[in-house]
């Protein structure tokens, strides 16, 4: 499948942490950085999320900001 | 300013194009991935954004997805 | 590849539209009910969107919202 | 009320689930297909959600994506 | 229409100016701030938006930040 | 840090409450009128946030939606 989303960026999941209904997943790009993403329980379960796993960032350009110093 | 989105990435403007109401802008990561930004042109003047200008990329964890293959 | 997006409904591309920066594409559901999506120009070209082109529409849980009359 | 989002699909309930703060609402639409909203707990309480109840389902352009297999 | 949107701040209607898909819609609020909208020129045209007409300001919870210097 | 979002409201910090991981914070406006955010635990702690707290609210354009009665 390939989405209409500008941002489709490949780093490697870090940690997994599910709250009642939404999840907190974080993904470490190849610089280091880190992407946080609050997804569903479903999601999780449905894209075999655990850390170590090879995954996409995925954001649309709509909803990127840009800040400065 | 300290902001509650989760995710605030350091990178470079590698470039900025206008539209008629919104310019995308592009940034660049340390690991060499570019993240596109669709905002105001007017938001790019205020910001001062050119190509070479240190910049944040900064994103809501609500509006990242995560993606497998 | 398999996204985290809880919303992908399949349909078909009835028209697209562009603008200088911003396509607007709409979609028919299986029901005959129309969405349009707002995406980048080169997202269009990217996808090769066109009209009677087989199309997902991607929706994450947390763009979405609920009306009552 | 009317609202500028350009996407607002009638359908009907089928399901509610509330968590801690967030509700997950699945409506169906006419063609059979699911959207899933998560909203907030308040929001269930004062529109009057459960299943079987007519809905709306309402998102802005700028929050749909296209994909393609 | 009653929506799910937690955020429904009534104000009026102090600019719009359309570009070649997106228009910019300002509304002031009763304590003199001003907010910004990015809607289609379709939405603009659809709800008969002009400076002077009462409005309201329409945002999902999980759409808003919080910043603090 | 100055950013792109095109709305930055000054106001007072009303209420907070956590879920499990997300928190819904109410900011009261100088006209009176309140804005709930939901944003994660975790932004909740380290921006401080406590009823009587100054902060801004921040949205970006593309996420506001305009309603007429």
């Amino acid at each position: 499948m390939k989405i209409s989303a500008r941002n489709v960026l490949s780093g490697t999941v870090k940690a997994v942490r599910k709250g009642t209904t939404t999840a907190h997943v974080t993904v470490e790009l190849p610089g280091g950085q880190v992407v946080t993403a609050a997804i569903t329980n479903e999601s999780v379960d449905d894209l075999g999320l655990a850390p170590g796993k090879a995954a996409h960032v995925v954001v649309k350009s709509s909803d990127v900001m840009i800040a400065v110093d």
